[in-house]
């Protein structure tokens, strides 16, 4: 493993989720753990997030068993956390949000220590887009950038959200969102449009349906989604796969094209076991090995000679 | 090119479509038409089908060009064509039927020459799964049955279409119809379901999100659809994936899996050129240059090492 670190900015949350397989109560959560979790199984990891005094200690230390770095999460004394709670049905595409109480993340404002901002790899999961952008003000060095972002920001700050998608290398986004951001129906007219705009790559994420890279050359890469039988929880799914994205690619610290569509599966794959569970249980116990061999699975599902 | 011809039994129709790149009025069509074409570019095709006095001679001189034997076409003295109208929008991943004229398809009964009863390489396109089982009882000798269904039948034949199932060896079915057949969700169990009635192999047909090809073995294949920036009319794409897929193990004549896998690509190849066009226009100039082309940046488009 390279010691190239992956720097994380985004929201640290309590989740509280409603499936067909289950439910759970204020569960660890949040866009950037996802992430850093995910990306901790290639690279070192250092998050930029905040959280209240209510956090349990618990989430601390299995983050901090994960080896991430957590002098960026700001913990605001007598604050509370930020608490999402969300009800997917049928086919687990979509989540109905039941709550969103902002809590101390209302008030985020993204500071990064000295000691972050030297990072050559930056994923600045969903929020909002200014403060997406005064990260970017933060990491000079950057040598791959790459964003996320949802819905309510494309309808409410697309000025801003712009400026982030001109000063990134990678967009994930997924396929409703992209047509939203775009007005353009046809995902791979959408993607070539973004990458007009500076982005060097367009992640568009299709759930069930994989995902498919967008790049410089006309030739772009397609990754399915793991047939699983069974998805306990879609939460996380496309923060671990971002996560597990840009991992990769800072471990093995060399931006080729082979390394570039690795990553993709890699993402696919540590996204696939995220849904296996609630929240980030699978990733308790996952170890290198079981995703060297589902990597192996994706690529013996898409051989063809 | 293996002598081995493919029977294909289904529907030859005049079409009208509405897309937002156009629009034509009574087009050649028909799943038994999209199909057999699509095959005859690996294959002989033997097709069975019905059409009126009206069916206009350039397509019969069209068909005849691809090599396709014509001995089962019935024309219908006085008879009018099967016409079927439609409109697209938005994703075009569904049409607005809007007109459906059955005409002398209304009392089609399939009836096969003497010399195609020997045919080994059978695709029941889709039609009236009663009238599928007439077609099996004709071919004993087949040694691979394919089928295809619709919501329609489904919902007003499922148990004519359950004894289809349970006879042929390959069903192809779009993802919300085995949804609708099933009644399961996740599409890795409905396809296991599906197998466990009898078919070796369900291949499942996202439109746009590509096809997923599940089989007796643990190991799926996931085939992403070809990235196009322009649909002109998806009309056919489905019965395209399946005649291309025929042709192609028929002209290769060996069952093994390498080849199902090949020919789950070459599907795709065919599909994506049928939808860049009207009707079937794309076909009538299309070479087999330009389908290994395309076949190959298939390959390069998910490969990873």
């Amino acid at each position: 493993m390279s010691s190239n670190p992956v720097l994380i900015v985004g929201s640290v949350a309590l989740d509280s989720v409603r499936t067909p397989s289950g439910t759970t109560e204020r569960a660890l959560g949040g866009a950037a753990v996802y992430s850093s979790v995910a990306a901790s199984f290639f690279a070192p990891v250092r998050i930029v997030g905040v959280v209240g005094e209510d956090f349990p200690k618990k989430h601390i230390d299995f983050l901090r068993s994960r080896d991430i770095d957590l002098q960026g999460l700001q913990i605001i004394s007598g604050g509370q956390t930020f608490h999402w709670a969300g009800s997917y049905e049928g086919d687990l595409n979509q989540a109905d949000t039941l709550a969103t109480e902002l809590n101390v993340f209302q008030d985020f404002r993204p500071e990064l220590p000295d000691a972050y901002k030297s990072s050559q790899y930056v994923f600045l999961a969903n929020i909002d887009p200014e403060l997406q952008l005064k990260v970017l003000d933060q990491v000079p060095d950057a040598k791959l950038k790459a964003m996320d972002t949802m819905d309510f920001w494309i309808t409410g700050k697309s000025e801003a959200l712009l400026e982030v998608i001109r000063r990134v290398d990678i967009v994930f986004i997924n396929d409703a969102e992209i047509r939203l951001l775009t007005g353009i129906i046809n995902l791979t007219k959408a993607a070539a449009h973004l990458r007009s705009l500076g982005p060097k790559y367009v992640i568009v994420k299709k759930g069930e349906h994989g995902a498919m890279m967008y790049c410089d050359e006309k030739m772009h890469f397609a990754a399915a989604s793991y047939p699983l039988e069974e998805v306990a929880d879609p939460t996380g799914a496309g923060d671990s796969f971002a996560g597990g994205f840009m991992g990769y690619l800072a471990g093995s610290g060399r931006l080729v094209k082979e390394n570039l569509r690795r990553a993709v599966i890699y993402g696919s794959t540590l996204a696939s076991y995220t849904v296996q569970e609630f929240s980030l249980n699978r990733f308790r116990n996952l170890t290198r090995t079981e995703i060297a061999n589902r990597y192996e699975e994706f690529r013996q599902m898409v051989w063809v000679d």
